[in-house]
């Protein structure tokens, strides 16, 4: 095998993604739109006052039920001493924190690689604020989520000032995890009995 | 010391909570509503393609810095290979789901507990519907977030199946992570330069 076959067989990465995977599953798409219809699910249970455990494991998409994870993932909530807790893990609304924060990377660094531009460096710093009043239901006035969070990242690549601003919008918008944070999300849960 | 003495020392315990804690906040928060703000922090670093790690500790609370965590919660983002990753990590929008399967079971535990309900059982399922065409920017007129949530709680508590009604609408409305994503939570990003 010669230097060139080998350099061919490799697949162009451009912020450790696989370009032209990402261009098939984007043709791939547009072909069929039903693949791109996606359901992600989780499993919990509770442990004892404000520690519980998920399990994360299998989903659908891309036309049929994924089988890439051998082992399940799982995620321990917890609360502080001050929100009654020993620190079993992080409390729920800092695990929205990491993936909101999680979503809008990938998200930007998915449409820089479609559109050529190489990341460097990407960090993010993420702060919300919540009213204990309104999950303790002392003031219905009071909304018991996040008043507002906002990120600030921390992004150096390889084009103009510009072009950041207009990835970073984008991302904004695009993002699945903020959409969701953005805007009003129906949560229905029902009572099943085991 | 005698065993009524040891007794009385004891902190009376609902579904693992302490009870006279809980109440004590309570009563803290109603005499100074300032108690009540809290804010939470992430940071995240993007390692590669759509692998991305935060470190979780620090929060504001209670009126003062939290400094009961000597070391930070860490999490990482991953994707699984259909979506272009090697299963790093669960992905931010799976984690998502972790976060609003663990606010609504420690919301519903809380006000249980608030209520003397002692709770035997409770696990959840959840289950979430994303298009992709939303994320790719292939179709304007697909939300990029979920398009609904479903939980299916399974609870067995010592109370009448109308009360296990009434405390799971009322985790419901005040779960604060369910209340972010079921409300327009404004999302404000800005680049910074370190």
């Amino acid at each position: 095998m010669t230097a060139q076959q080998t350099a061919v067989q490799q697949p162009m990465q451009v912020n450790g993604l696989n370009v032209q995977a990402a261009f098939d599953t984007i043709d791939a798409i547009k072909a069929d739109a039903s693949l791109a219809r996606f359901q992600f699910r989780a499993r919990n249970r509770w442990v004892s006052g404000g520690e519980n455990r998920s399990t994360i494991r299998d989903f659908y998409g891309a036309g049929h039920e994924d089988d890439s994870r051998k082992v399940a993932f799982e995620f321990t909530n917890g609360e502080p001493p001050v929100l009654l807790g020993n620190n079993e893990g992080a409390n729920p609304v800092e695990f929205l924190l990491h993936a909101l924060a999680g979503c809008v990377t990938t998200t930007f660094v998915l449409h820089a690689t479609a559109r050529g531009i190489a990341i460097r460096e990407l960090s993010t710093q993420l702060e919300g604020e919540i009213d204990l009043q309104g999950l303790l239901g002392l003031d219905d006035s009071v909304s018991p989520g996040y008043e507002q969070i906002r990120i600030r990242m921390n992004v150096t690549a390889d084009c103009s000032d510009d072009e950041l601003a207009d990835l970073l919008a984008y991302a904004q918008q695009h993002s699945p995890v903020c959409n969701t944070v953005c805007r009003p999300v129906p949560v229905v849960i029902e009572r099943v009995q085991q």
